[in-house]
């Protein structure tokens, strides 16, 4: 199955010169979506993954079942103000000013393996603020996977202390 | 197991008087989240189910999982502007105001059972909408399911029409 190819293109999304990735065409479809699913998540069968740690909103529709299917606990990592509890928060810059994410603070025991999810990596920002919650909390970073790569913002640079996976590259 | 222990309660979020239900310490628990899924797909076992439908963010946490179990495509409905290609639009009202959900115009072809799932339903009001959204698109709302219902706000009144299933209720 190419998975590349239930992949949509729609040019001038967010932005005017931005061709944008758009998986709905690729989830919708049971066969795509189980697929996508299973590669990323077979990758790391037989490793210990106690927590997988996703970035919302479209990283929890490939981190979710990956916990799920790993037998792993879930960690929804949020933008800034939306997780009700005490929380510790990392700054990442982005073409014009910065954005955040959070991670409760209780969200992992010192030791735990944690497994970082999302569906497509452009600049690696989000990534490695994702993974410095992780360590800041204790977790260990076991590897970081997208179902995306557009390698032609060499965000996997900004992750070269980690072990990433990515299914499809452009 | 009891999932409605694993649920934390937080005082005063999002605003003064509001207890917010929190479901990361039931989510990071392997067990719980995995019982969580369970439950709410396995009362779906043996119905033809084509998509399953989760508002975001937390509604991907349950609904991508169950769509995988049960072997269904998955469709994301987001927020306002946020979709790259042609949408079609709900609102539903809050306390004060309104907001709305989306999802692409070729989400769904006509004649597609779905499911609708979310992780707890309040006022019922974005339930009643995507449920509206998959009606516009020709599709057939075979279910909706809610980890958690708050039962004093009597939301499941908004969707008498319609098969709803909740796992928790407070």
């Amino acid at each position: 199955m190419d998975l590349a190819k239930m992949i949509r293109d729609v040019p001038d999304f967010p932005k005017k010169g931005i061709i944008f990735k758009d998986i709905t065409t690729l989830i919708k479809d049971p066969e795509g979506f189980r697929e996508a699913v299973d590669i990323l998540a077979d990758h790391y069968t037989g490793q210990e993954i106690d927590l997988v740690a996703a970035v919302e909103a479209r990283g929890y529709i490939f981190g979710a079942p990956i916990a799920y299917k790993l037998g792993a606990g879930f960690i929804a990592v949020r933008k800034a103000g939306k997780l009700p509890a005490e929380t510790v928060v990392e700054e990442y810059e982005l073409e014009y000013g910065t954005d955040s994410v959070e991670m409760h603070r209780d969200a992992i025991e010192p030791g735990q393996k944690i497994l970082i999810v999302d569906d497509l990596i452009a600049t690696g920002g989000s990534a490695a603020a994702t993974a410095r919650l992780v360590e800041t909390l204790g977790g260990e970073v076991v590897g970081i996977a997208f179902l995306i790569e557009l390698g032609f913002l060499h965000g996997v640079e900004k992750l070269k202390e980690y072990d990433v996976f990515t299914v499809i590259e452009y």
